[in-house]
């Protein structure tokens, strides 16, 4: 069975998204800047289907963030807004495991992504997306909501945290007041990067 | 003159102390983990007249942190929680002036720290160590507070956070929602040690 774990960007204030955060503004206002050490990557315009792009320590990260991932699971106001600018052939190309409180049927994309839609919960979700990966990684694909979940459930086995050098104040935290992490952490690799500081864990 | 700078440890959910804290508490329930990396060192050691401890790059941050400082602002609720474990030699050697709203007289102990009680907020706190330090740069003691008033008040020209690979669930959090930056920050140094990682920047 795979690793359950996830890559997630933040900010040094610990935001993954900025304020006012929706469809058409998915990583809220501001938010777009902790994504910028990836952007140009040439693994993040492969990853959507084009050519070009820059080579180096953050394309590699990137393509570490998908390399062996089987199946992802997401929450449904990630899913929300990001539906859009993902477009017709979202960068995925697994099934993808979306918490949500409304029923759907598999929506199936081109390049292999799948969106399915889990009504009854976060660690059903991963259930079904363990299933589903076999023998590869689980990826939480984020917010920061399901990932506070299956950390305090003790389902995930290691994370990495991107930090952008940058202040957002306020929006959506990474790690809320009062979540708690079932297990100890210890530090297993830091890449120091033109863009960002990228520190990776492993629950114990 | 010297620069403004501090050096602070931080969970990787963002506190830089655990809930309760208070004399006899300092560092709150589960805040005496941030220092793991730090109470074994030679450079704490020798700070705190003892002799012994690890050398490495550990101490050697530490002693980074008290070098070239000529001065220290702190806020009060730090003083509270830290006057007794400090005892009759604190580990400063230079005058720290205390952001407070009860007027006191200086408070000299042994070793050259002399604390200096300040009633008219912290930017005359920090007024009153530009001068103490001459050359010398000011250190902000902490806590979280202070580090944040003068962050948004565009005073700080570097800083260091040591992130510790724990969570502590609630707290006191360093960066705290509504907080503003005046600059933009520049990563300029990481470094990963056995017990923490160290992100250092500067603020254009």
């Amino acid at each position: 069975m795979g690793k359950v774990r996830f890559d997630i960007s933040m900010s040094l204030d610990g935001f993954v998204a900025g304020p006012n955060d929706g469809p058409g503004n998915g990583l809220g206002d501001g938010g777009e800047a902790l994504h910028e050490w990836i952007v140009e990557t040439e693994s993040f315009q492969r990853h959507h289907g084009r050519q070009g792009g820059e080579t180096g320590v953050e394309s590699d990260l990137l393509d570490e963030a998908f390399e062996g991932v089987g199946a992802i699971v997401m929450g449904r106001r990630m899913f929300d807004n990001a539906e859009e600018p993902w477009g017709d052939e979202p960068p995925f190309r697994v099934p993808v495991f979306v918490v949500t409180h409304r029923g759907r049927e598999p929506l199936a994309k081109q390049g292999g992504t799948t969106f399915h839609f889990v009504t009854d919960g976060v660690e059903a979700a991963l259930e079904q997306a363990r299933e589903a990966a076999g023998d590869g990684d689980v990826a939480i694909g984020g917010g920061a909501s399901v990932i506070q979940q299956l950390l305090a459930a003790g389902a995930v086995d290691e994370f990495q945290v991107h930090i952008a050098p940058l202040f957002l104040g306020s929006g959506v935290r990474l790690f809320a007041d009062g979540e708690m992490l079932a297990g100890a952490l210890e530090q297993t690799r830091v890449i120091d990067s033109p863009g960002a500081t990228h520190l990776k864990y492993t629950v114990s």
